[in-house]
C-alpha cells in the first residue's frame, strides 16, 4: 500500500469516500507548502543577480553559486515561473519583480541580430552559444508570454509573438547549418519540437487567432499521437520515419520515458480544454504503458532513456533518475486520476509518489536533488545547472496542488 | 598488497630480482594470451561485414550484432590495429585480411568531395553524418598510414598524406560551421587535438621529412606540456585560454583523466624516441598527479570527468568507469615503470591491474566490458557500439605485453 493510499480503497463507501477527501487536501497541503515554503524561497533568496540582473542557475547543495554563465533554456523558464504562478496563483509583487529582472535581462542580451535566441550568454550577457537550439526559442517565447500576460508589456508581447512566428518558419529545418545529418540517407522527424509545440501553442493561446489556435492544436494532437506513438508498443518514439514507421537505428529505437510521460499530460490538457475524453483516454493509455516499460523494477523510479528493442541505449545516462521525469510523472498521473478516475492512475500516483518524495527533496538545504544514480542516491549534489532550474518542480508542485485541490472540492 | 606485487619489494636482492622477473613474464604472457586468444578473435569472429565489407561495431555480450551503422572513427581505429599488429607483432595474413576489409570500404565510402571524412556511414557505406568531427579524419589518416606500411599500397599512402595535410589546415577551426561558439566572447582551445596529433604524427613519421616531424613534435610537446599541464596542480585540462590560463567555467574547469593519462604516455613516447629522460620525468609525474586526482578512494577505479574546483561537472557519465581510460592507464603505467623504475608506478600498476582485470574481462563471452557504473557494475552490457571498438583494448594488451617482454629481458 503506498503511502498516500489513493490507489487502495477499502471500508464502506462512505468512509471511504470522507478519507480520500482528507489524503486529497493533504496531499494539495503538502503540495502547496513545498512549492511557497520551500522551492520558490530557494530560488529567490539564491539565484538573483544584483549586479547584472536575470538568475543564477548553477547553485550547490547549499545554494552557492558555482557558475555564472546564464543559459536562455533556464532564464526563460525561471521567468515563465514566476509570471505564470502571479497570473495563476497570486499576485504576489515579489513574483512579478522576480520574473522582472530575467524578462529585462533576457529582451535585452538575449537574441542575436534576426532574432534567434542565444543558447547562453555571461553573467553580464554577452553571448557565448550560437542559437542552434530552437528549444531556447520556444522557452522564450512561453516566458515573454507569460510575462506580457502579467504586466501588459507591449514589447514582451510582441517578442512573443515575433519568435513564436519564427519557431514555425524554422520547425522543418530547426537546427540550420548546425544540422550535421546528411540529407536524404535516413530522413527522421523528432519528436521534442511536436511535443514542445503542443505546451507552446496553448501558452500563446491569448493572443492567437482562434480558429488558428485550433488549426495548431489538431496538428499537434495529430503528429503526437498519430505519428509518435505507437498504439501496439504503447511507446511515444523519439524520432521516426516521415511516413510514422520505425527506423531501426539507435535514434530509431529510443524511448525518453519522461517525454512521453510530459507529452502525455499536454495531451490530456489540450483533451480537457477542449472536451475531448477520447483524447483524454488515449493519453491517459500512453502514460501508463509508458510508465510500465520505464519504470525500474529492481530499484524503483523511471530510466532516463531505453530503447525499443532492449539493446544497449547509446546515452550512457540511461539508468539515472532526474528530477524532471518524475516531476512531470506526478502531473500526469494526478490529472489522469482526477479526469479519468481510473483505479491504476491511483496505484501507479501512489508508486511515484512515495519514490519522488523519498528520494528528490533535500530536507537539510531545501529544494530537490536533480540527479540521482540508478539506487536513487545522490548523483550530482547540485539544486541548479545547465538544466535544471526553476521550473519543473516548482511547476509540477503547482499543477499537483491544482488538481489536487479541485478533486478535493468534488469529492466534498 | 596487488596481485602482481610489482611494487612490492621484500626479500634479498637477488630473490627479489628473480621473483620480480617471473612476474613480469607472467604478466608478458597475460597480456599476450588476452589479446591473441580472447580480444582478437572476438573482433575476427562477430565485426566482419561479409556482405558490403567494414566492420561492425555495435556488438553484444554474446557478439550479437544490434546495430549495423558503421563510425568512421570505429572503422578506422580496427584497420589500424590489425595493420599495426601486422606491422610490429607478426606478419599474420589473416590480419591483413581483417585490415583490407576496412582499408577498402572506407576509401571508397568514407569522404565527401573535399576529402573530408564523414562522422557515420550506414551498413552500405552510404553517408550519415557529416564530417563534423575533425577526429574522424584524424583515425583515417593512421588507419591509412599503417596499412599503407603493411601493404606498400599507393593509394592508401596518399589518402593518409592528404587527409594528414588537411587536417593541419582545419586544426585552427576543426568544427567550421558547426561550431556553436560566439567567436570572441571567451576563446578557449581544446586539448583534444593537440593530444591526437602528438601521437598521429609519430603515426605518420615514416612518411614526413625529420627536419618537419621534429618540428610539430616540439610543438605538441610545448602544448601539451607548457600549456594544457598544470604543474601546480599537476592537471592537464581540457580547456584552456590561448595565453594557457584556466578559465572558471563549465569547459575552462574539466578535467578528464584518461586524457591527460592518454596524453601522459604520448609524451613518455616523444620522450623515449627522443632520448628525453626530464620529458619522460615530467610525464611520469603528470600521471601520477592525475591518477592520485581521478581515482575514486570509495569504490576504486578511475572517474570519468571531474571540475578542477571540486564542482558538480556538467557530464552526467562523470563517475563511470571506462574501459578505454582503464587500458590507457595500464599502458602508461607500465611504460613510466619500465622507463623510470620509480617505485610508486609499480604501487600505481599493481593497484590498475587488479581493478581493471578484476572487473572488465567477461570471462563467460570473451573480450571486456565497456562501461561500468561508479561500484564496477556492468553498466551496458555491450562489447562495442558507437565508440567502443576494437581498439584501446587490444592496444593496450599489446603494448603492455611488449613493455613486459622489454622489462624481463633487461631483468634477465
Amino acid at each position: 500500500m503506498g503511502k498516500t493510499g489513493m490507489g487502495n480503497h477499502s471500508g464502506s463507501s462512505r468512509d471511504r469516500e470522507s478519507m480520500m477527501t482528507g489524503k486529497i487536501r493533504a496531499l494539495a497541503d503538502q503540495y502547496r507548502s513545498a512549492l511557497v515554503d520551500d522551492v520558490l524561497p530557494f530560488w529567490q533568496k539564491h539565484s538573483v543577480d544584483r549586479e547584472y540582473g536575470g538568475y543564477f542557475t548553477c547553485l550547490d547543495r547549499t545554494g552557492r553559486v558555482y557558475d555564472t554563465d546564464k543559459f536562455t533554456w533556464l532564464q526563460a523558464r525561471q521567468v515563465w515561473l514566476f509570471s505564470m504562478l502571479y497570473n495563476r496563483m497570486e499576485k504576489n509583487p515579489a513574483w512579478l519583480d522576480m520574473a522582472r529582472t530575467g524578462a529585462d535581462f533576457l529582451r535585452t542580451h538575449g537574441r542575436d541580430g534576426d532574432g534567434n535566441w542565444y543558447f547562453s550568454l555571461t553573467a553580464a550577457g554577452d553571448p557565448l552559444i550560437q542559437p542552434y537550439n530552437i528549444f531556447s526559442d520556444c522557452f522564450a517565447a512561453m516566458a515573454m508570454s507569460q510575462f506580457a500576460l502579467a504586466t501588459g508589456d507591449d514589447e514582451a508581447r510582441a517578442i512573443a509573438l515575433t519568435t513564436y512566428r519564427n519557431i514555425l518558419a524554422r520547425r522543418k529545418n530547426p537546427k540550420g547549418q548546425y544540422s550535421k545529418t546528411v540529407p536524404g540517407t535516413r530522413p527522421l522527424r523528432s519528436f521534442a519540437l511536436p511535443m514542445i509545440l503542443s505546451n507552446l501553442v496553448l501558452e500563446m493561446a491569448w493572443m492567437l487567432d482562434p480558429p488558428v489556435l485550433d488549426e495548431t492544436l489538431d496538428g499537434c494532437v495529430r503528429d503526437v499521437m498519430g505519428l509518435f506513438y505507437d498504439p501496439e508498443r504503447g511507446l511515444i518514439f523519439e524520432h521516426i520515419a516521415p511516413d510514422g514507421s520505425h527506423v531501426d537505428s539507435f535514434e530509431g529505437r529510443l524511448i525518453n520515458p519522461g517525454h512521453g510521460i510530459e507529452a502525455a499530460w499536454f495531451m490530456m490538457d489540450i483533451g480537457r480544454r477542449r472536451g475531448d475524453p477520447g483524447l483524454i483516454a488515449r493519453a491517459t493509455d500512453a502514460l501508463l504503458s509508458t510508465l510500465s516499460f520505464g519504470w525500474d523494477g529492481e530499484h524503483g523510479g523511471i530510466f532516463y532513456f531505453l530503447d525499443a528493442e532492449g539493446n544497449p541505449p547509446d546515452q550512457l545516462a540511461w539508468d539515472q533518475k532526474l528530477w524532471w521525469v518524475h516531476a512531470e510523472t506526478l502531473i500526469a498521473l494526478s490529472l489522469a486520476y482526477a479526469l479519468t478516475g481510473r483505479e491504476e492512475c491511483g496505484q501507479w500516483y501512489d508508486r511515484l509518489h512515495e519514490y519522488t518524495w523519498g528520494h528528490f527533496p533535500d530536507p537539510e538545504y531545501g529544494e530537490w536533488y536533480g540527479y540521482l544514480n540508478r539506487r536513487g542516491e545522490v548523483l550530482l549534489p547540485l539544486k541548479g545547472g545547465k538544466w535544471k532550474g526553476c521550473f519543473h518542480i516548482p511547476r509540477a508542485l503547482f499543477h499537483c496542488m491544482n488538481t489536487f485541490n479541485e478533486m478535493a472540492k468534488r469529492h466534498a
